[in-house]
């Protein structure tokens, strides 16, 4: 049986079960350096640090995937949370499960990310991988690295699709 | 007496003694989810363990100082690392001091840094506040918080101008 997710608008409410939204805009800032620089401050926390994990700064380089798209998996990360900024200002995707089974598409939501917009998933937070909407999106990502089993994976049932509408 | 330096092309290896480039050009990276994505994977270590410290994402949103630039103040993080990565892709400037006296203008580094590299000070090293170009310009930071002083500055003489040749 074919799911269609709808996209709704990502906002720190709608959003907060599952991590951050980071984004200045609505954010609390002060000036620094002189008042030449706004902090929008700690606008996520990167919480990596079970079984002597590391924070990592990497590059992810997104390429779109065929209209319509499909969701192919869930994933997530036990150990440490996940965040992601976009590095272009193109809108972008982000799945998440409300429930304790990723592959209930009942229990998905699809939320339609601005380009000023990243997300921080918090630890276990079941999500899609990366979609993007251009056909090459770059995002900047901090994550875990260390020793210990920090992903898992749920593939979607190639009987039953699920779609976003788009 | 005035000092006036000339910014020099930002590379890893020139970079290397005060920390690390962020950028995906020239970068490593593999593919990830199903071949989608790829990933530039670490480019550069997160360290603000060092007094109970966690790391925070933030948006510093950078004016423009008057032309010609004039260095304010030095100042360094001893308890961790501060990486910066810009949001819009416009060339910034980037200043380290080399020995142990950040006030010594003859022993101060000027980088040009491209629109898409990002730069993460090592904990210790003297570098300048933010400097963009344009009238304002955002970047994604990641940097310590918790306990502990983690903020040292030195303030130039106002008769001993440093300037930027630009």
């Amino acid at each position: 049986m074919t799911h269609v997710l709808e996209p709704e608008l990502l906002t720190r409410e709608a959003f907060a079960p599952f991590g951050e939204v980071i984004e200045a805009e609505g954010a609390r800032h002060y000036p620094i350096n002189d008042g030449t620089t706004q902090r929008f401050h700690d606008l996520a926390r990167v919480d990596v640090a079970a079984q002597d994990g590391v924070a990592l700064i990497s590059i992810f380089r997104g390429s779109a995937r065929p209209r319509p798209i499909r969701l192919s998996l869930m994933e997530r990360h036990p150990l440490g949370t996940q965040a992601f900024y976009p590095l272009s200002h193109h809108p972008w995707l982000v799945v998440v499960a409300t429930g304790d089974d990723p592959l209930d598409a009942d229990a998905l939501l699809c939320f339609a990310a601005g380009g000023r917009q990243g997300v921080s998933y918090r630890a276990g937070v079941w999500h899609h991988p990366l979609l993007v909407l251009e056909s090459v999106q770059d995002f900047l990502v901090v994550d875990r690295g260390g020793p210990g089993d920090n992903l898992e994976e749920r593939r979607f049932a190639p009987g039953d699709p699920v779609l976003i509408a788009l």
